[in-house]
């Protein structure tokens, strides 16, 4: 399945591709920002993720001949189809960087070129950047809670959302997890695979310990046995002992055992003491089963004997949200600010082209987001985006402006960045925001505002159209 | 990206098939089950989808060199490499028809071929099954709960989960939706798309009714336009009522008008009521902003007036779930029966190869679902799985069994079947069940049970393991 076909999008973006080419308005320059309203499970920030992917889908994107003729057959304008065939993204992409922590209503990607090349690809940019960033952000949260000490291994693939589990991987890794069980995530990521066995191996044999001496030989150097298959604390870790006895006495260690039913807690701790009464203090106990922030909270609360966490599911879907509300509106179309008016000023865009400065305390920590109009300094003050009394003043000597040009003329400005730095990047990152902004039980809210111009900005236009609409 | 090689699996399934290679194992024959336990979104049933798509996969999986060498660099043996250079899948699979209805435990797909292979296909056939029987199941509830006479667009890719906004337009389309927004999906899989247009087109003019007239002009056959922009009852409507006026003189109907926010009952009505009274009782009104099934519902109890629903992210992510937890388990390898142990019997499998019998009442509604062994006949009565005092006498008169070879030696049996095909199919299917399953509040659990024979050969396992265990 080719996904760089420019057909993975929603009809309306050519439908209206359509009615702006046969008024000749589809070169007319448009600028549409990328930004999302409500950060998924409580968490008080979001990993922004995906934009690599995004860049080179947008380098690659196209209309085959096959996808051309599909839209004739749909009764697609010849002309238009015409115009399509040549089709390419030549516009300009600023963004804040890939593993950059990103908070609700601040732009984190403005895309600016011909109005029509900027429809065609939000559906992509949308489908891409919400889910990765969505999935980077629950694995930064599983890690946060998980503690540098411990391992964390992705293996979702079998309840990921079909071909997302690729991508799901990738996100998972740049939130904080240290392997994947995806062998082509692996591969196409550089990013390190890991894996144990099943039950139904176990199963294949009339006994478990024949299994378990079979397994370790056929992988001395990386052998985790499943304990749980018969009876964890009765079969499964003797017979794990007796095997990493055997290892021993041929010069090889078990790696260690994987836990994955049962109660986690008291079996981990149980398996510890029966490991190290057996002088195994080096075999590491991994743990399974339905496992997400949660529950891996209450285990460490429990103070659980789990060296490797193992989650699957609830990561790799993103549960409970499952998606990031990532939106992508027009702030900008032949030179002139736009707007989308709304009873609700939450759901109300800031027109005009953007840029946002963020502001950093004397110990480098993050304090605060400013957006602004591009082109103009860092603000010394803002304005809350929804409640304009309230107002915070700010020091322009600690602000970092956050969009960077990535693309121009459809092109990268800089090298594809390896999973493995964005990864390393977020880790920073993360470590400038406050501990405040990551605790799980009502986060402190980050504050992001706006500066006068901008608001002024809005505040104009607001007027202007509800003045139109007669109200 | 090529979804179609072998990598896209868990690193486990081939460290275990190294483990049987090297212990001369591979080719042992084994058989999986695919099931679930546990229906999701509170529904009665699950909608099975994904079948035409996992039996192509079967079909062309193989390891390219450039995959074996990232194997060989993972430090996997040289002769098991050798040995997955030929790679091909060359085992039976029996599978229940895509489209139709399934219950918890019942055995769905049974793979049976060399271990090795059972073992390195499993991750897909999880990854694609649980996940499009998820959206269709979703899907079918959103059709059950707005009824026949309601058009049902599907439009969620942008929020969808990366790549899966592929599937999940598929698996939507199956439930029961009429359209997709998806192209790429509409080309691929032969449904009809739809789309109208964005906020971002209005706008891009400096007033709402040229917006329109401009889309009308462009777009005379199918023509609906976006009325909340500014204000749906003071601005969007009266300039929608205008340009229908002007099409009419041009011999051309506006198809629609579509609500994307404020209070879509109160709205409707309101929207409904203004066409009327303009003599446009013809033009359509759609309505989008987070719908799902229970959104859809109360809209119906509020009598809105909505001809069609616009679905987007909670249909595509199958919220609140996002995962189905679908397993694939051994119960069969070289010709004896397997089973797992557990201290919950829930989770311990049901052994040997099955067939399932579904039986019907007088009225051609389907009542029970008898898991019995391979090549015996529907059974005459059935015990709980779980409670094994539950007996329930059946009527073999009335049985027709489930499971049919659709695979053999690696090759489909029958034609691809088209996804209108098995669209239709699901409503036959979902017809045949009676309505007590299908409600939302507290559904009536369908029953599925054991026939004798298989419940005494789980029995005699299970005294058998645990013995061997010493528990």
């Amino acid at each position: 399945m080719d996904f760089n076909t420019a057909l993975y999008t929603d009809l309306y973006q050519l439908a209206m591709g359509q009615a702006y080419f046969l008024k000749g308005k589809h070169g007319t320059e448009a600028t549409f920002d990328y930004f999302y309203r409500k950060t998924p499970f409580n968490s008080g920030y979001v990993l922004f993720c995906g934009l690599e992917e995004a860049l080179d889908w947008l380098e690659k994107v196209s209309f085959s001949r096959e996808d051309l003729d599909y839209l004739s057959e749909q009764g697609f304008d010849s002309g238009f189809i015409e115009y399509l065939a040549d089709f390419k993204f030549t516009g300009t992409v600023k963004s804040v960087a890939e593993g950059e922590i990103v908070f609700p209503f601040a732009p984190i990607i403005t895309v600016t070129g011909p109005v029509v090349e900027c429809q065609i690809v939000e559906t992509y940019l949308l489908n891409c950047l919400n889910f990765q960033s969505l999935i980077a952000t629950k694995a930064s949260r599983i890690r946060y809670i998980s503690g540098e000490d411990k391992a964390l291994a992705e293996f979702g693939l079998r309840r990921a959302q079909g071909y997302a589990g690729l991508q799901a991987s990738r996100a998972s890794f740049i939130g904080g997890f240290d392997t994947t069980s995806n062998v082509l995530a692996g591969k196409t990521f550089q990013i390190p695979i890991t894996g144990t066995m099943a039950h139904a191996y176990i199963q294949s044999y009339d006994d478990e310990l024949t299994a378990f001496r079979d397994f370790a030989e056929t992988h001395p150097d990386n052998c985790v046995l499943l304990v749980d298959t018969y009876n964890t604390l009765n079969s499964g870790i003797p017979n794990a002992i007796t095997v990493a006895r055997e290892m021993e006495k041929k010069g090889k260690k078990l790696i260690g055992i994987r836990l994955d039913s049962g109660d986690l807690a008291y079996l981990s701790k149980a398996a510890r003491k029966m490991l190290d009464d057996a002088g195994l203090s080096y075999v590491k106990i991994a743990a399974s089963n339905q496992l997400d922030e949660h529950v891996i909270r209450s285990l460490k609360e429990q103070r659980a004997a789990i060296d490797i966490f193992g989650v699957g599911t609830n990561l790799v879907v993103g549960h409970e949200n499952a998606a990031l509300d990532g939106v992508y509106k027009l702030c900008s179309f032949e030179d002139k600010p736009r707007i989308k008016i709304s009873e609700n000023l939450r759901k109300m865009n800031f027109p005009g082209q953007k840029q946002v400065y963020r502001y950093f305390n004397g110990n480098g920590k993050c304090i605060a987001d400013a957006i602004t109009l591009e082109g103009l300094e860092a603000p010394d003050g803002m304005a809350h985006p929804f409640e304009p009394h309230k107002r915070m003043p700010l020091n322009p000597a600690l602000a970092e402006p956050l969009l960077q040009e990535v693309m121009r003329e459809g092109k990268r400005l800089s090298p594809v960045r390896s999973v493995r730095d964005i990864a390393a990047a977020a880790v920073k990152n993360l470590g400038r925001l406050p501990e405040e902004h990551k605790r799980f039980d009502f986060p402190h809210v980050y504050k992001v505002g706006l500066s006068s111009e901008i608001e002024q900005m809005r505040n104009h236009l607001k007027s202007e159209k509800l003045g139109e609409s007669g109200t």
